[in-house]
């Protein structure tokens, strides 16, 4: 399907349920796909961080594309990461990706080598003329190293390189930027701002952005779509009553103990946690070298999920 | 064939020929090769960073190790690096390099992916166990963003877990660490320390690390052969002057604008344009998206070639 | 005056005017809080980053704080900065501050010297023993190079310690987690919670901020009244058309050739510029080593003050 | 005294004694200035990071530098930091220590504010036009967060506003490019180089460097004497191994839990906990907010003492 122009609304980063043995499990990507759309949410983002898309292979990545693609059967748009370092790597995965049935793909600028604002615009420009599908910028400092200017953001979108900016850099005034550009500069209509902030949905679409692309929307695809409802429809103090209780849920992240692991092996293996007490993923394996989350940090995960009134 | 422990040395990153198409420029990869083989070169370590591995595709590396094992013909050991994101991914680089060829892996800690050391370590072993041959950490940080704390290299070495060590980090005061810890700690005979600074390898051999890996080997092998075999030899005086005349040579690297281009298109382009202007190789272009030098930076390249009596 | 519990509205850091021989123009200076208290503000900040205060004498700030305290006369509550490493020094620069007069204290965690979360939390307690007024945590990252953990500032707020925040770190999600936590937790009331954003005061009270110490308004305090009085009203719609005119007028920061200087030469020479051509301050030095605006940007902040329509 | 020119050696950074009450403990300051020269150094460096300048007041700094130019009476050259956040502030430091009789100052680049290279140039030029004794650049990247550029520091010594570089940066391949500027380049004749690392002393020589400020030189003055004796003879054998006793001796800068407080409190404890299980000075301890070893921390630096030969 064509991606709507600009695509508003919950589009969440899909987790990748993992066997056991650490292969796709593909009933539970169902399941989990499932629920989110039973959730209302208004797009699917697969391949991103909450993804674990730098710890899938090629071929895993490609398994999950297809299958959320098979899945979900034109009913929504389904944009998916094209992770890789640099300009020739990225061209293979947007190549495998789309071939897969993606309708759009989303892009980091080069990481691992060291890059400059010349290489990336370069970067972007030479994805987008080989890429069949729009290209959405996916500006991901902890990730990457470096931020996406805003000016950079807008200029490319301005040249129609760039159909869209998914914003994972924590900078609300640098967003509030590239939202405000995208709105009064000619030829931008249409250009997607999402956030990727679980905890600033509503400030974010009260400054004009397009819609949101929340991690712990897989764990609770309701209270994000129901907070957008709520922003859209100019209930501010409601909204601000469910964000904070969205904000609360979100600190299931730090269940992981931080002298045994990093953030991102306590943050996923939260939600994975989550989406198996729910009941809607038969395991909640992270992939390697990511440490597992203990039997108690799982039981803090359960409590995060009761005072919500998820479990 | 196997690797000497310690692998001891002048050990090239090699650079990667590109044709004007960006294509593995294999018949100038052969003369390269050649040209460091008669240098007298101990080693060859290609898919590093100065092989601008993380702008190849799968394919192109794999294509780099076959001709090189096949050039080199087991008269020296041949490095390749395992360069991706996490685990899962690095699993399948060491399996495609060795099985075109490789003696030995080269691997980084996890990257793009949030870490902690708890995760580097279990990343090492997890690599280690599934590597047909032995795996030398490479420490990077500007391209990693994290660094090998000198107490998990000595721990994952005492393990045998890791081989060696090729390190970049610029932080010397901590590589005399893994050094002395190499040489003191029982059972840590054979293994291997290398620096990747084209500035110090005099001084790091005089520490007593086991040799180098710089970049600026590909432009003057025999430099850096001289050296190595001045500071074997005890001869300081001599060996300050050789490597200095290779400090005054390494100039070159900031050859490129840095108002743009990045200090990689910069060093790697200067680099090829040596060896372009060298005679070795037929093309000096370097992978998307850097930037290539201008004429006049060439020119500049020219110069240094010059005045170290290379051209 | 004791100050409010807490304080609410806009709390501009003030500039400090300089003569062109780099004294404190004290004519200036009551010509700049005149203006201020005339746009309406609610209290005032001498010697934070806009007050230049990293470039003045321990003189020169007892000068500002006493001039600004006999100027203002009790009708405002008036804050000062006591910036300065570690705590020896920064219970000196209290004792200098409260003795010139000033309601409370504004200080940043230690700097310079490389510190500890642990370090932090004492600094603050031996600072607020030996304090006479209230003291609020300064967070400004940029400057100190940590950043103060959300769950340190509500446990210090919890202990009586710290009477507020002034959150210059940008990370909105953070900032958030500090006003929530003041809401919600017992025994933080008139806690005060104010953001250093320009570009985000309507965002910082739509969260439930307190106020906001803007260094934009210096230049437009009437700007900064009105968008604080829209934002309590509840008029969302208006809030945000001000707030996007006062983002419009900030570009003027960017007036300075980052070539040729610093940003913070740019940006506070372009607020001492608009003040200095809007007739408020006699002359628009900033202190050395910052590096003075051209004619031509200078002529680029006057082309912002018209069309925010101050010129 | 006129430093010389260059200064070449050992010049420790000296450790500033405290009372309990955290004053400024004159007799042990006097009973350690009497160890150092007992030692043999060749030069004295107070309120440097180590002397613990970030937390003494002014009086304090004052009364460090008038004691210890009364102690040496001319024997030796007294270097002083001239430790503050920008030009004018440090200017105020410049006439305060000399007027106390220091013969040279130590001067980071600004910090705390926001700076650039040309602010950087412009700060010394202001400085050292305003210094009655010579200038030497203090880099500290960990204390300042700029690297000082090696261009940079040769271009001021070349204009005759820079002296000296004490280079505690960690990057020795910068530090090598201004040995050989130092030394090839007209009209550089006497600028003098010392690094800061106590692990690097003999690299640093073999550099070409002209001395050394090494902390530890508080503990074993001797073994730092010895050290350049050794290599200024060409001993490169004794002293790698002299090198590396002082390296073991080092690893008392760990004592302290890393869960407990910072690596400043560790070093700074663990050489002043050394000098007082020396018998050098009255009581180890440290200023505040820094965090005071334990009791079996404590123990542990006394038995790198032990091990060191030195108690």
């Amino acid at each position: 399907m064509t991606i709507p122009a600009p695509l508003t609304g919950v589009v969440p980063p899909v987790c990748t349920p993992l066997t056991p043995e650490r292969e796709v499990d593909v009933d539970s990507l169902h399941r989990l796909l499932g629920h989110l759309m039973a959730g209302g949410v208004h797009g699917l983002f697969v391949l991103g961080s909450t993804s674990e898309a730098a710890y899938l292979t090629d071929r895993q990545r490609e398994l999950v594309v297809s299958e959320t693609v098979r899945h979900v059967a034109g009913r929504l748009p389904v944009l998916a990461g094209a992770i890789d370092m640099t300009t020739p790597r990225v061209l293979e995965r947007v190549a495998s990706v789309t071939a897969a049935g993606a309708d759009a793909v989303v892009v980091t600028a080069p990481f691992y080598a060291r890059t400059h604002p010349a290489e990336i615009a370069r970067h972007y420009r030479l994805v987008a003329a080989a890429s069949p599908v729009p290209v959405l910028a996916y500006d991901i400092p902890p990730a990457v190293h470096t931020k996406l200017p805003a000016g950079l953001v807008l200029e490319l979108a301005g040249e129609g390189v760039l159909a869209g900016l998914k914003d994972s850099s924590g900078d609300l005034a640098a967003f509030r930027e590239v939202v405000s550009g995208a709105r009064t500069r000619p030829g931008l209509t249409g250009f997607t701002v999402l956030t990727g902030s679980e905890l600033l949905v509503d400030t974010a679409l009260a400054l004009g952005a397009d819609g949101a692309v929340p991690g712990l929307a897989n764990v609770d695809p309701h209270g994000y779509v129901r907070l957008d409802r709520l922003c859209r429809d100019g209930d501010h103090t409601r909204a601000r009553t469910e964000q904070e209780r969205l904000c609360a849920l979100h600190g299931m992240v730090h269940a992981g103990d931080p002298a045994r692991m990093g953030p991102g092996s306590s943050a996923i293996g939260a939600f994975k946690a989550a989406l198996h007490l729910r009941g809607v993923i038969a395991c909640p394996a992270t992939a390697d070298p990511q440490v597992p989350l203990t039997e108690p940090e799982v039981a803090a995960v359960g409590r995060f999920l009761t005072a919500a009134g998820l479990l």
